[in-house]
Parts: C-alpha cells; sequence; structure tokens
C-alpha cells in the first residue's frame, strides 16, 4: 500500500529502480542533501526524470525510498536468544544507518516534519515495520519463557533505534564504532528486560530512588 | 567563550534576552521552523531586527539559543545513588524536549548539520555540556563503589539521550508519556551499567549470542 507507484500495467523495472538508487548514493555523498535535485539524479541515472516522477512524487519520496525503504522487512532469523535477536536487529540498523551521511538523514527527518504525505510514508512503511519487528522478536522470548509478557514495543522501539539515531545525527561520533553500540544496546536493552526492570513498571515504587522533583 | 555576542560595552539587557525568547516559543508554537522569521520575532517581541542581530547572526542561532542554550549546565544534585543521578538527567532533558515541538528539533538539527558555525555551537554548548554532567554522574557512582570504573561516557550518552530524541522527533510518540520513558531509560542504562553488561565489553565473547551476519 505504501509502495512507489507504478506505470500503468508495465512490470516495474528493477534496473531503473537500481539506476535511480545508485545515481541518489552516489550524488549524496558528493553534495548535501538539500542541494540534490531529481534533474542531477536523471542525468547521473541515464534515464529521464519523467521516469523519475512515474515512481517518486517529490524528491524526498525518492530519496526516502532510496534511504529507508529497502528496509529488510524479514525479522532477524531465530538465534535461539533474545540478546541473539536484538543484537540481529541493531547491527541491521546500525549498518542500514551508518551507510547515509548524517546531515542527509536530518535534512529528511526535517522534510518528514514537514510534509504529512511523506510523515505517514515514513509511519506506515518504515516505523511501523521497524515495530512489528520488535514485536516479533519480544513474542519469541516470550515463547522460550525469557520473558514473562511482552513490554510496550513503543519503549522497546524507543530505547533500540534512539541511541543508534543519536549517535549518527546528534553526536556525531565515529560511524567506524557503529557496531560496537549496536552490540551495547542490544546488551543494555536485554538486560533490562530479562532482568525485570522494564517489565515491572511497579517496581519504580519500591527501588530507594529519590526523585529530583 | 560560545554565548551569544554581546554589544561592545554594555552590560546585557536580561528583559531584551527575555522578550526574544518568549517571542520565539509563542511564534514557534504557531507556525513552522522553516516559516519562522527574525522579523516576526521582532514584531512580537517589540524590539527591532537590529537588537537581535546584535545578539545572533542568524535565525538558527537564536532559535538555538532560545531552545538549546538556556540548559542547566548543573549536573544534578546528589541524589545519593546512580540510579537516582541519572533519572534526574533523563527526566531535565526529557522535559526540556518536551517544551519543543518536533519538527522544531527536526528543522534545527538539519540546519545544524548544514552549517558548520551552528554546528560547532551544537557540539561546544550543547553536546559537551551534557557529556560533562553525565561524566560527573559515572564518576560519582565510582566513587560510591557503584561502578567498578568509568564506562565510556560517549556511549552512556547514546544511551541516555538517544531514547529521549527518537521518542520526540522520530517515533511522534504521546509527549505526555516522555516521563515514563525518562523512568524507564534510566533504569534500563542503570541496571545495564551496575550488572557489569557495559563495563565489560569482552563478556560478549562469552555469550551464547550467535551474531546474524
Amino acid at each position: 500500500m505504501s509502495k512507489p507507484k507504478q506505470a500503468g500495467g508495465r512490470p516495474r523495472d528493477g534496473r531503473v529502480d537500481h539506476a535511480i538508487a545508485a545515481a541518489v548514493r552516489s550524488l549524496l555523498g558528493e553534495q548535501s542533501y538539500a542541494t540534490l535535485t531529481v534533474d542531477a539524479v536523471a542525468a547521473r541515472a541515464g534515464i529521464s526524470k519523467a521516469t523519475i516522477y512515474r515512481r517518486y512524487a517529490t524528491k524526498q519520496e525518492m530519496i526516502f525510498a532510496v534511504l529507508l525503504h529497502d528496509l529488510n522487512e524479514a525479522p532477524p532469523a531465530d538465534t535461539g536468544s533474545l540478546r541473539g535477536d536484538i543484537t540481529a536487529l541493531t547491527t541491521r540498523i546500525g549498518d542500514q544507518l551508518a551507510r547515509s551521511a548524517a546531515g542527509v538523514m536530518a535534512g529528511l527527518l526535517a522534510d518528514i516534519h514537514a510534509d504529512e504525505a511523506l510523515s505517514a510514508r515514513f509511519t506506515d512503511s518504515y516505523l511501523a515495520v521497524e515495530r512489528s519487528v520488535i514485536t516479533t522478536l519480544l513474542d519469541r522470548a516470550v515463547a522460550r519463557g525469557e520473558l514473562p509478557h511482552r513490554p510496550d514495543p513503543a519503549l522497546v522501539h524507543a530505547l533500540l533505534l534512539g541511541p543508534l539515531f543519536a549517535w549518527q545525527i546528534m553526536l556525531n561520533e565515529d560511524p567506524t564504532r557503529t557496531t560496537l553500540l549496536a552490540d551495547a544496546v542490544a546488551r543494555s536493552v536485554t538486560n533490562a528486560l530479562t532482568s525485570g526492570a522494564l517489565t515491572n513498571p511497579a517496581g519504580i515504587e519500591k527501588a530507594s530512588v529519590r526523585q529530583s522533583h
């Protein structure tokens, strides 16, 4: 439902998709997100602008599709443990993010906030897919007996995805350390989940925490 | 060093700063980050554009100063425990983020990536301050004997800040749940730190984790 539009009737030409994706990635390595144009992508890909616009309504839709729509929608293979499964997921997301320049992701996020159609596509085709994968991993852990019940997927989503995004688009940290971070995030969140620190909010009351306000 | 510039010699007029900040916040509640102008801020604040430009070179610098430069630079008071200290910090950051519209933070981040001067100011006056506060909290925990040694502050920074930012500018989750999230982040990260899950990277080898690639 949220797939890029196809030219009526004709089968989708994968070579064109590939040429567009390669041109977008190559141009974003040379110039900023803001200055990239559909004209330049068409020229680099050796296709017409009309061919691009048959697929994507805007430049933003095109970049979004290239950078985020190649998301692997399948949950990682069952590794036999929650920590293994979560590590596979955070490693995959970290690798995906590390392939894009930080400024590109920041520019795309700003445009997503400014454009309702793009925002809806982002929610439906990226966030919802990731949320569904996370839910699958949590349900597997419940079935294995690693977790007593499924924790709030929204919370787990933020805990897993947030540090990887912050590392890249806020903290401007070394992208070669993304694998280390992906592992640290997986260890931290798995530990919190299996120890009950997150699945038992009532535990807040019992712990000797003095709130600051 | 990274403070906004002051008019030569004259003492800084706090009322003007306050009027600018109030105008920026009020206008950003009515319109988008992209459409906000220095003209509109001057009109709303009842001051001249020149007065604003004596303080900030650009609109982005002005918005940055209003939204992020009022960061409380002091570490939270010592609560007696790492978890209490970290909860105080994540709650403060969560409250600060919840005061801004998600699109404003996304737009500002995109401009920070596109502007070297703003990027340097962001690093020096926002990220470095937060990193320093986190280092203080970790050192307190080491002094208390809660941690055997200080973990990598960059890693802890990403783990604490990331979920709060993702909640607001990526996941578009309910901002009224930010307090819940701030607490969950604090519990998760404290648990990971005190259990040694993060301070013992060599432990990766011993755990029964099968990597996905």
